[in-house]
């Protein structure tokens, strides 16, 4: 009867930090007592508009709502059938003394439990299931504990048990694993609780209405699964998967974009500048505000039962693919706010580590597309992810900062480094700081260019600096997706599978994804 | 009836960005095959101590809850109250027969409708009339239409409008607006419909049908208000606003621990290390998964009846003040990255950089509190706020860096900003950047200590760099709160509301909030 208004899927999004947010926030400090005319108005002028453009606008957003996701439409029509089939419980005398003339609670479940996913629907039914059997139990044994007495004292009985069977699941509900798994249960354990205790009241026969009220709820729930089940199911997992690989691939273009632009001279920027601010923004908005979506549906997804090779696909994994996908995004928006500030290097500057830098994300952005790739493919990430093109670029850009007149390596730091840190092979007291090994751990190669001696290029080298984060945080995400990888039993990577950019029409953003069963 | 299950509150937190998460997925990465026996060996050997701690764990977790926050006994408590009157109804003839023998609405609008906060009450209290009330036109309407036909072909037409009603309204819970707004509403609506419809089938009076149920679900609605407003109410509105004051002052303990430790350079660091870095993770990462929780807040805030001096509060402002709280918090992230870097800065250079970075974020943490002081006294911020210790440490830090014989001013960047920028004093020539302008405007004061060279400082670089973002970031916060305190008409800052840190008990973290209501 009533899923909890979530308002995760239109919330609007605020816009990022932005200098132009600043000047606004600045105006309206001068304006300060104008303010509420000005908002009145506003509403006034747009209020004659709204009404005029209502009809047009509802017909925009409900073509629009079926249009982004047609499973929507679909699942509205299940949603009708299913609601008709049940109805026939109500209207077919046979059927309606078959389910003891109860039949509203069938008609009631269908309302209720059926969800757009399977996994939502599976959670919902078994929770109300396991509510209403536990509850029918403990108002039978209620029951014939009171009517043994007299009709007050039956009366005090069932007041005080309805009272102490509320109080103490309601306190039950904040409990956080009560919450997390079994909230909507316990809902329906105090409603069936109460409905069968306080019936018993004026109806003497509790067995048989406890009973009717399960068969009712179970007719219902059986509806409600075969609907979800085998009409088009809509798998929660299935939703999970999508918005991990559509989030791996938005932020690896997200990168790409941001550097390329940072990068870029060209005079035509500042016309498309704020676009292309909207869109990386958006890219990685849909990301950060993407926790609770998420959790949702791995809860969801822990209830369907869906297998890869035998073997129960980790969802909790892909939860953490997602955490290190955030961790990964602070560092985008960090970058997105380096191309944003007033204060840059200058152009000649810049353009030293113009190609290095841009190569080092692209070689990036096609990681993180390997990495959707596998997943979608179910199989093992390449084990030459990290050692193919990445390491070069990091090379490239360690060389193109050697060759620069202003850029050297420190002696100090090489000492220092070699008192405390890596072994350094015996040639590194020259003063050149030597290649680093290119291993798999990157992090280790963030030495690389550590140590150069900056001018005004302290913009520039916050900017590295950031890359070289993004690179180590880069790393983190791989592990956890062949950890992934590994927990799910995906199949060996193939040297057939190709490392290479697929040009797939893109995925939708997470954000677009259907949030009804979130 | 079916609040719901809402992952946020207790969904495992996991690790933010740590070295040795990666030491960990390394150590799997070799022991690949061992994984499953190593997990079922554990989950074997927790199994038998679960079993035997279950008992105690159960009974420290509900002890935990209640004194986390004491409302909650408290909300179990009315909840009982409010169930035990609604059954009252039941039982008593006469209240039994003047809700026309229909009292299973009342019951079931209690246990439904009744939520922790009064905005949550109201909102869903309020979608619930409102579907009832349509529903039941509806299904009078169809009824009239279907009763002067032959028993078929009312059937038929129930059958249709059933189908086409469940269809239409699920289809339309897709509506971002909807779903936001009224989603319950919606659900209550196919409900009451769909069992009036299908009832006036079996019993003609679908009017008196209609009228019972109406009356019954404005029984329980009255009594939830009644229990919600009257008793010892909980409003949305004083938990956002505890949330948004309590994210301001952890934040900037967040960051004044976070740079106190950059610069610890104690031996003793080593051991307390990791608690600190979980507790700086731990005040960060309440600020960062809040989004979905501070929303929902904000939806049920809307619902409630306060105001300020008899203005509405401005709830979605609260909203923005914590967007940007968020995007203030991703540089703290990336602050605390470079604690954790590997690569660092000698400690001959950090030294030179200590004392100004510190007083620089002792700064910036009373500004936040002085933030969150206005927000709880319901008044202005004070005017000085930026005049006052921030524009002077910033000084400080300048001076700092421009006594280091290592760290000096580039003439390059200063032409530049001759070229595009500000306008310098005229002595800005002798290639010393001139003290800049202290003005409200922070952004500006960003170029301070820009165009320093650098050798082995580099990450220190990165490090003041990132502070300098941070004060950037905290100037949009302070915008989006003096804007707040405008738009709510708080009343103006006196002199005696002097700008210090208060030593009050630190409240609750937000992810203490009871969040029973979101």
């Amino acid at each position: 009867m009533t899923r909890q208004v979530h308002p995760e899927s239109d919330i609007e999004v605020p816009p990022p930090f932005k200098g132009d947010s600043k000047i606004s926030a600045e105006e309206t400090r001068s304006s300060s007592g104008k303010e509420n005319q000005k908002k009145k108005c506003n509403e006034g002028c747009s209020f004659a508009d709204k009404v005029r453009k209502f009809p047009e606008s509802v017909w925009t957003s409900t073509v629009k709502v079926g249009r982004e996701d047609p499973r929507r439409v679909v699942h509205a029509f299940k949603f009708g059938v299913a609601l008709t089939f049940v109805s026939l419980f109500y209207m077919i005398d046979d059927l309606y003394n078959a389910l003891q003339k109860d039949a509203m609670f069938a008609v009631f479940t269908v309302v209720v439990v059926m969800e757009f996913t399977v996994g939502a629907t599976l959670c919902k039914g078994l929770n109300r299931a396991l509510g209403t059997v536990l509850a029918a139990c403990l108002a039978v044994l209620i029951d014939a504990l009171a009517s043994s007495s007299t009709k007050i004292l039956t009366a005090i009985i069932v007041g005080v048990s309805v009272f102490l069977v509320g109080s103490g699941a309601t306190y039950a509900r904040f409990i956080p694993h009560i919450k997390k798994n079994l909230d909507y249960g316990v809902v329906v354990f105090i409603l069936t609780f109460n409905l069968v205790t306080v019936s018993s009241y004026r109806d003497d026969n509790v067995l048989r209405l406890a009973q009717s009220r399960m068969l009712n709820i179970a007719v219902g729930c059986m509806i409600c699964l075969v609907m979800c089940l085998l009409v088009f199911p809509n798998w929660s997992g299935k939703y999970l998967q999508d918005s991990i690989t559509s989030k791996l691939e938005s932020l690896g273009n997200c990168i790409e974009v941001c550097v390329k632009e940072y990068f870029c001279e060209s005079d035509l920027k500042g016309s498309e500048d704020s676009s292309i601010h909207d869109r990386i923004s958006k890219d990685y908005k849909g990301v950060l505000d993407s926790k609770a979506a998420e959790d949702t549906l791995i809860l969801h997804a822990r209830w369907e039962p869906r297998y890869t090779s035998f073997h129960r696909i980790p969802w909790k994994q892909f939860g953490k693919v997602g955490d290190a996908l955030r961790h990964f995004c602070y560092t985008v928006v960090a970058l997105h706010g380096c191309l944003k500030s007033e204060i840059q290097a200058p152009w000649s500057i810049r353009n030293k580590c113009k190609n290095p830098c841009i190569k080092l994300t692209e070689e990036a952005n096609k990681i993180l597309k390997e990495l959707s790739n596998s997943i979608k493919d179910k199989r093992q990430v390449c084990p030459h992810i990290l050692n193919n093109g990445l390491n070069k670029a990091l090379e490239d850009l360690n060389n193109a900062l050697k060759s620069q007149p202003q850029l050297h390596f420190s002696h100090t730091l090489s000492a220092r480094m070699r008192a405390q840190g890596p072994p350094l092979p015996p040639d590194s007291h020259d003063g050149q700081m030597p290649m680093p090994q290119l291993s798999k751990s990157m992090s280790k190669t963030m030495s690389v260019i550590v140590g150069l001696e900056f001018s005004e290029a302290l913009p520039l080298a916050a900017f590295t600096s950031l890359l070289l984060d993004m690179v180590a945080k880069l790393e983190y995400v791989i592990d956890e997706v062949e950890l992934l990888g590994r927990m799910a039993h995906f199949r060996e990577y193939r040297s057939e599978d190709e490392f290479s950019v697929r040009t797939e029409e893109r995925p939708k953003p997470c954000s677009e994804l259907p949030a009804y069963g979130a």
